[in-house]
């Protein structure tokens, strides 16, 4: 994947081991209209704390993201340490310091290798070509099995406008918490305001609507650089159906990314969308699934291929949210078996566990009682997923 | 154990499978003044709801307690069955229905297997002996490895009164929820008012603060029941010293039975204490402690016996708590790993890692920000977890 005006490099820089891609950069040889969407979690990453600073300003020109240590909870000396590795990247590339946006997975609590990083931007700068794409993608990867890149392209007016992006998933190479990064670039020409609008319009529907133990980063953060290379007309606060256009297809990036990540979650063997419609409210339907989502009854049924609906049950019934058990229906894909809050008995559970055999599948659930919906998007709950989380450091 | 005035008995009464205790019962030669906790789920089984609605009265007489059925998302016909087995037992026990409180744990969502207890009812009243009480804790257990009972004797003036509970915990014969029943019976002579409110206090500190899995059953229930044998001095409304010595007594075998529970958690190769101090408020301190506790990383970790405070940082920061990280202090027994919210380093950790090779640890965490302080009790996660709830009914 290339896209105008963008260069990519990736080094074995050697943060933590060594042998692995672990330092990436993105850059753009212009400032980008830049926004980003960063953990809610009170304790933040380092990197986290300095992006949102900088963002202020709506703009960046380049991202330095490495894997292996997450700079979270190592206090002023990792925000120092932080600063230190924007500095000399920006003596590298000529740019100012506030032009650059810094993402770390990795380990909490150890403090960054500022030395590692001094040995390699020189070579990560020298490595810049638009073909590196690919590698950078593999460079944020950790426990990912696959690495995750999308794209989109659309037109606004008589201009063709291109979206890629790339994310890292549900484990590190020390999976420490189930850290997400994603990265998408445009060409699309687009004012700030518009462009947070349609980010965090985006992420609400995808990134944050995917669950893959519960738990939440330190360090999650979804960045989007625009250059406006193509062109178009500008999108801004007069041009509602363009923006739409351009919010539509970074939804449609985000969540491609967003299902990679929860296919690739750690341990999973299934992908599986929890979808609650009949809901007085989309909020209600929202809590209900993702309280579904991430019951790890529910979650090892789905691994043991078992269609204990009772699970679900349990799990709708101390979400918090009013409803009527009596009125619920459950169907595995289409295989139908809770109706009115009942089982609909052994053959139409032997249907629903053939649903359960598939490697991706619909749970959906209807209240009954209204008519706003929501889906959230989740995984199994393997032996792996113990083992992987379990055997950290050793 | 036994207790004057209360007799017990258990059957094979085969509501699911053949060969294994799955009926019991507890009764009292007089109406007990009777008190319950019940699930906050809200989806109720049959036997909650209709107990719930009894024990208005403030009296029962019997427990009647079966497993392998829940009797849980059965609707009308559910209802129906459970007041069919309570009518069964009132004529054999020639006492009036609504003196009987009816318990179930088992699979969700299966009409319960009334034949059974036709069957099994007379041969189970027919052994009624005072020395039964351990078969009847035993009858409860289903994936329990161990059966869990405590007492706890206290003088009220110059009697002394017993208690004597049983429990069951976080595991089935084909684990659904993690249902909790436990039974306190006692010969304090008591009012109802000050018994409730006793059970709810003792409750709200032990039940409500183990936590397994963040699952919430449709089953879960605590009764406490008073005879009066011991022929004290009346607990009423102007005895608070007397109501102290009862209630503090009723914790502690409540705690007892609760830990047990949490030492006995599906797959528990490690039981641990949550502690947090330092905290503004105690609701406080304890939804920081609940989150870490029902942290799937953290729990990992401690099966991995992994020092990592980073992931317990993490889930403080999730719990909606407002809290300085940088003024957390961690430690895991005696070593502590973590000042101002900063790792002591290598050092430590190893002493760290040494506690957590332990079978019983206490994690504390200070926010250094005010005086409150809670604990929630907890078990490891370990691969046997994902094993029994996938393996379920297979």
């Amino acid at each position: 994947m290339k896209l105008k005006g963008f260069s990519f490099s990736a080094v074995e820089a050697g943060i933590r081991y060594a042998g692995r891609l672990d330092l990436g950069l993105v850059y753009s040889d212009i400032p980008c209209v830049t926004a980003g969407v960063f953990t809610t979690n009170q304790v933040k990453a380092a990197p986290v704390l300095i992006d949102k600073e900088r963002l202020k300003g709506g703009y960046a020109q380049a991202i330095l993201v490495n894997s292996g240590c997450a700079n979270a909870c190592t206090g002023e000396k990792g925000m120092e340490a932080a600063r230190v590795t924007s500095a000399i990247l920006s003596m590298s590339l000529n740019i100012p310091e506030t032009m650059i946006q810094l993402a770390s997975t990795g380990v909490i609590g150890e403090q960054l290798n500022v030395a590692a990083f001094e040995r390699s931007i020189p070579k990560l700068v020298e490595g810049l070509s638009p073909d590196n794409f690919e590698l950078v993608a593999k460079a944020i990867m950790t426990t990912d099995t696959v690495q995750k890149i999308a794209q989109k392209t659309v037109n606004i007016g008589d201009k063709e406008i291109k979206l890629i992006g790339m994310a890292k998933g549900a484990g590190m190479i020390m999976p420490n918490m189930a850290t997400m990064l994603a990265f998408v670039i445009t060409d699309a020409r687009i004012i700030f305001p518009e462009l947070h609008k349609s980010l965090a319009h985006g992420v609400a529907r995808t990134f944050n609507r995917i669950t893959i133990d519960g738990d939440t980063s330190t360090n999650d953060m979804v960045l989007v650089m625009a250059n406006g290379a193509a062109e178009n007309r500008w999108i801004d606060g007069d041009s509602a159906g363009d923006r739409k256009v351009f919010q539509d297809a970074l939804e449609e990036v985000l969540m491609d990314l967003a299902l990679q990540i929860v296919s690739d979650g750690e341990g999973a063997t299934k992908a599986i969308t929890v979808r609650v419609c009949g809901a007085k409210e989309e909020d209600q339907a929202e809590r209900i699934a993702r309280t579904v989502a991430n019951s790890s009854l529910v979650k090892t049924a789905f691994f043991g291929e078992d269609a204990n609906w009772g699970r679900i049950m349990a799990a709708m019934g101390r979400s918090g949210v009013k409803f009527s058990p009596d009125r619920v229906d459950i169907a595995f894909g289409d295989a139908v078996l809770v109706k009115k809050g009942l089982g609909l008995g052994k053959e139409a559970e032997q249907a629903a566990t053939q649903v359960l055999k598939e490697k991706n599948f619909t749970v959906s659930i209807d209240l009954n009682d209204g008519k706003a919906d929501a889906e959230v998007y989740t995984c199994d709950f393997s032996i792996d997923y113990v083992k992987i989380n379990a055997d950290y450091r050793s």
